[in-house]
């Protein structure tokens, strides 16, 4: 039994993704989709607009065999530690292949920047440095570095955002040892980024596109880019919980967390740099929303992804010594299991004694710093549910069972 | 010129205070009256109905000359405290008379209780102690220490929570050495507590039964016992900034505060006795409101006044290390002036040179620990306020000058 590994965040699931999948099992020989996904925030430092279990059940109905997820330490992070992240639990849970999209779509370029930078590490170090010392964003000053060292080949752009996700992957198998290998394709909603949904009659957008139809105007009008299991847990969720989150139902508590902090503790607050912390907290008073505030402190170093993570820290008050303690190992700690199709639990059975981490199926039967972390984050993402709907959502949060799936008889067995 | 001192919380302004205001001034022989004021939250740690600007007004349309802040440190804290620090800032105002309402009425009393407390202290501490340990409430252990102490005697009863306010007044007097002499009178509203606006012809009722009404019926169940300015804010109030603050619009900001809070880090906020942070933090997990939160926590040991203001210092993360420091000083660090009438001023102006503490007009000009404090209580307790009034709420809790009020000419001359 051969399981591909897909790191991914279903925000929400698309048919994308479903088409993914079943790339994925094809293209690497599997007959296992094991997903590692972001829990409540995401790689951007955004909310889900859902739930991990709603996003769960998605991907179950669609191909994927096991969801895993990406703990809050490696999900609101850069490309490098997300992929660290992702990469050391795919490889914990014994999958043979990662397959992941890009926008070059070959993998022979992506293993060779993987090997070119472990060749030129030092040099690219260097001029990543200089450059983020002349002001540059991260992204901006790692492709600059890049391009000075792989400059006249066949080069990967490294300005394209799934281009430095992949190597990122890539890179992570290789310094891990990992015996995964890696695939790629490429992504076929043309940009990441597209802002709108296609005209013509394509059945795929991204995902951006999709959750932007979502909320001007409804499930309705995203129907189409969507599979049923997504339109239904979509309208289920809004249902139960009475929102999709968006960054601005947390403005009130950002503002609320910085009010509490003083420069000098902000100072600790993992990803903010020194000498921001005065510069939030002035911005903070002026702002009326989330994104006048991430307007006013927007420059050309800090990027919006950045900020977006720093206020998520902000929110959850995670230390920069707690983060670098939990970062320190090279592996992830645990695999928290969200959900699983009938293969997806004989493949678990299967490997059950070679993974590599402990495998945490219930909150309870488990204890982990970088677990409270989860919970922690958990708790946060619900604050903007009213009560009593919040406090339930904390309970599934906590009580949940692992989402089992009957992919032959298509019905959930406990959700 | 000579001024009576008021402690006052004004939540809101009603009959009954005027006719406190006029009879301190008459029975005192006093041409200025001078309150102190709880700012955003309360003696009991609920959040005042509208803000102190507002009760600032009321006030000073209504026979008072003064109002100054009680600094949070003094204005959220039991009976004790709460006095020392009103008594010491009447005292930097130069005032000559404090003039509070109790349900004793008569003054003579209260000075013995206060001489006789001073010749049995030790006495006193250690059977409060005793009976603390027995798990009563600090009111009920306090009464009981006196009753034994003092037994037998005519004897002031000391289970009455404006006996208790009076005599710590009256003991802060004594003990700080002040010459302000202490007055006292029957209130006229029966009690306190009541629930129930009273159903007679009468005028005046509890500030808790007209703020039950308020809340329940809106102004014009509860306008005929509130002089007109009072009717008036009120309703300008709720227009401009959508709420009258009630501890359920805080309820979701605690359970946030709560859960980004260790145990060992709840341990270390003000009022949080040893032990209580587990039961804390496992209450919170369940409850749906801030009164079922309340109920849940509430036991013979903590009163729900008690707790209310534990609550208050989660939200403010006030820490206990801070607040003991911040206390030690025995008199209050400045004096914050929120308004006065023509003849206020003129008393100010007069006694500009006399007075003991430095006068804070605006917040720019003083820097102060405590003074932080209040900011931040300022703008915890705004959260409630929808955007973008919020922003302009806490514009004006920053900028706000001293409310002038012209008593010849019943206008405001910068509001």
């Amino acid at each position: 039994m051969k399981a591909v590994g897909l790191v991914v965040e279903y925000n929400p699931f698309h048919n994308g993704h479903r088409y993914h999948a079943e790339q994925a099992k094809i293209k690497t020989d599997s007959s296992v989709a094991a997903a590692v996904m972001s829990g409540p925030f995401l790689q951007r430092g955004e909310p889900a607009a859902v739930s991990k279990w709603a996003r769960t059940k998605m991907a179950l109905e669609n191909g994927v065999d096991i969801v895993i997820e990406l703990p809050y330490i490696y999900a609101v992070q850069k490309a490098e530690l997300f992929a660290r992240g992702s990469v050391s639990l795919l490889h914990h849970l014994g999958c043979s292949s990662l397959f992941f999209g890009s926008e070059n779509g070959r993998i022979e370029p992506f293993i060779e920047a993987s090997e070119a930078f472990s060749r030129k590490e030092d040099d690219c170090s260097l001029i990543l440095k200089e450059e983020l010392k002349k002001g540059l964003s991260y992204p901006a000053a790692a492709s600059k570095a890049f391009s000075h060292i792989f400059k006249g080949r066949d080069m990967l752009d490294l300005s394209k955002p799934n281009n430095i996700l992949g190597f990122h992957y890539v890179r992570a198998i290789h310094t891990s040892g990992s015996a995964m290998k890696p695939y790629t394709t490429a992504r076929i909603a043309s940009q990441y980024h597209d802002a709108e949904l296609p005209g013509d009659n394509s059945r795929i957008a991204s995902a951006t596109s999709i959750r932007k139809a979502l909320i001007e105007k409804g499930t309705a009008a995203a129907r189409s880019f969507l599979p049923e299991a997504s339109a239904r847990e979509l309208e289920a969720y809004r249902n139960s919980y009475g929102i999709w989150h968006s960054t601005e139902d947390y403005f009130s508590y950002v503002k609320y967390s910085l009010s509490t902090l003083s420069a000098e503790e902000l100072s600790r607050i993992y990803e903010v740099e020194e000498g921001l912390e005065h510069r939030i907290l002035r911005t903070i008073r002026q702002a009326r929303s989330y994104r006048e505030m991430m307007e006013r402190l927007k420059t050309k170093r800090y990027t919006w992804t950045r900020l977006q993570r720093m206020n998520t820290h902000i929110l959850t008050r995670t230390k920069k010594e707690d983060m670098h303690r939990l970062l320190k190992p090279s592996s992830a700690p645990y695999i928290r299991l969200l959900g699983m199709t009938k293969k997806g639990q004989a493949y678990l059975s299967a490997k059950k004694k070679e993974l590599t981490a402990p495998l945490v199926s219930k909150l309870s039967s488990f204890s982990h710093p970088a677990l409270d972390l989860d919970i922690l984050a958990g708790r946060v993402y619900s604050l903007p549910i009213n009560e009593p709907e919040r406090t339930l959502f904390e309970k599934q949060e906590f009580s949940q069972a692992p989402i089992r799936y009957d992919e032959d008889e298509k019905r959930f067995l406990n959700a």
